[in-house]
């Protein structure tokens, strides 16, 4: 398997820290955002939807969209519940993460950190994506209160799925984590399991 | 099963329509935008996020996010595919569904319908959500251009899923249909379905 992978993004990260818990093998092929490489990669029409990640299979169907490259590499592993009604809650956690979480906690960041977005972070944009995204970590914040892991009793897809870009939205996007202890602790969690690899490895 | 349902809108629809199609039953509770009965499923905490659609089961568990529930919904029907390729092909158009499809083709037609939306839909919003829709939906087009259903060679819950949005996407909307005729074929091969059920039915 090949993963077309922007070292700088959550949502390819978010596939690289499963492979690295779930101990499976890819080759990563690097597309930082303005790369040769990925505009070459967009343009021979090799990444469905032109994003990345997208993972290449030996029989060259390539998949794209982070959180299907996560069902799809989770297939077999514990990190898909056996029980239907927590798979659904695991899933419903993937899809409010592409819905609710990533446009606000990850663009927050983006535009903080990418030069070629500076131009788009006006003080009331980010002042507007502030307030959305303390309210969206609450929501978070709500369910770990009482809870260890986002859907049942372990860690799931969805876990690593909003690991990607909450574990830096303090550092990267300027949310105030301190609000959110139960957050803070379910990071830690993740960041305690074997194999784990961070962000820059 | 209790079926938390906004009769206006494409989310709940997608539940209605894959209960229509797989011919299950649940009870239908109407909560339209603004009424007492929404504002009271919202106010006690019934609904997961706070949105509807939202789907109880008969153990009280409550599940939200409307691809979620389709997942649910649809195990154990021909509307997942058996391969695992396939169906992480078909996760990956539904996970897009609800990244880049909803938040242009829905949120135009809301602007354009619902009278409390009306003070947002100012021209340049309206211009540039028109720019971005005919954009998503010729990813569709190229994908049926070739292809009868999304994903693999049978209908899924990703044509379920993509037909709730975009056959309203001309009629409330304004986006130009006459460019698609890939999609036409589609919308009309899901309409001729066993079963189907219309928006307003």
């Amino acid at each position: 398997m090949i993963l077309y992978s922007m070292p700088s993004s959550g949502n390819s990260y978010k596939i690289r820290l499963l492979l690295a818990l779930a101990n499976k093998a890819a080759d990563i092929v690097d597309c930082e955002y303005g790369s040769e490489r990925l505009n070459r990669a967009k343009a021979d029409g090799t990444l469905p939807y032109g994003k990345v990640p997208a993972l290449a299979l030996d029989d060259g169907t390539v998949l794209g969209e982070s959180d299907a490259i996560l069902w799809y590499l989770g297939e077999g592993t514990d990190f898909i519940p056996a029980n239907p009604v927590t798979r659904a809650q695991m899933l419903g956690w993937m899809f409010w993460e592409q819905y609710n979480h990533e446009p606000v906690i990850a663009v927050r960041a983006a535009l903080m950190t990418y030069p070629h977005r500076a131009a788009d972070a006006t003080p009331e944009r980010l002042a507007d994506l502030l307030d959305r995204g303390h309210a969206v970590l609450q929501a978070m914040e709500d369910r770990l209160s009482g809870h260890d892991w986002l859907a049942g009793d372990a860690m799931s897809l969805a876990d690593i799925c909003l690991y990607g870009y909450t574990h830096t939205a303090g550092s990267l996007g300027g949310f105030d984590m301190q609000r959110f202890p139960a957050i803070n602790d379910w990071l830690a969690r993740i960041e305690a399991q074997p194999g784990y690899q961070a962000l820059s490895a």
